[in-house]
């Protein structure tokens, strides 16, 4: 892995999301249309991961996504593509996800991103995105791309 | 159990969701801004079951729930309290989840609603709600009242 991990990308914020503790099951927030720097909803889904499993990159060109991880824990790897940044070229690391890291990632387009199940069972991330799905904006790379300077660690499978 | 289980209560709704199958892992569809009725986004959060819990029961004076089942398999019990609606007093019963019935409960105001997990693991239930959580519009009754006419099954636990 190269780059510095440490740096927190330019508007990429984590935020701790509240845990409501209930011996049934707990009750987790998300995403309330009057939380700070909400700018509207597009669509709301779910991307799984089997244990091992590493997905990525995906940029958006247009659209954030607020990604918070109801069930696991995820490693999310940022890499600022923005030539105009004060962080381009950086890359960010994230862990999100139960059971004391629970909150909502959010990352503005421009920037590319992957994510690895890092459990012994399945994660689940939701997406709340202000804009709906559409491929026109968004760009994919091999998870071996010599494009973004970091290095997925091989996981048994 | 009483009532008529097979009755479609008037409003309420349930459509399949598009689930787009990866090895990885499973990319699950919820709600789309531009969906049929989508009223307007409020909130999405979660809640978690426990293998062989239920939460019930619960009404809203003015929001619209639109619940889908990303992780395991869920019984909801709905009953109509509204006096003007034509299936006033009846009994519904949905299946929502996974792997074969995912899909999206929507469910109006003034409709007490319960859900019991059916499965062995836990199940994880999300609400992309119209309106902000707000106690001042929501009414509560313990699972065993008089009021509603749906027995729950004992379950072991």
């Amino acid at each position: 892995m190269t780059g510095t991990a440490a740096a927190e990308l330019a508007g990429v914020e984590w935020r701790p999301l509240r845990v409501i503790a209930d011996e049934r099951g707990a009750v987790l927030h998300m995403v309330r249309a009057d939380a700070p720097g909400f700018v509207g909803f597009g669509e709301v889904y779910f991307s799984e991961l089997r244990p091992g499993v590493t997905k990525g990159w995906k940029l958006h060109l247009r659209m954030t996504q607020r990604l918070a991880v109801p069930v696991g824990r995820i490693r999310f790897v940022l890499f600022d593509a923005r030539a105009d940044s004060p962080t381009a070229g950086r890359i960010q690391i994230c862990l999100s996800g139960r059971p004391d890291r629970y909150g909502l990632l959010i990352i503005p387009p421009g920037i590319w991103y992957g994510f690895e199940n890092l459990g012994d069972g399945p994660a689940l991330i939701a997406n709340c995105a202000d804009l709906m799905h559409d491929p026109a904006e968004s760009r994919i790379l091999p998870l071996d791309t010599p494009e973004i300077p970091y290095a997925w660690t091989p996981r048994k499978s």
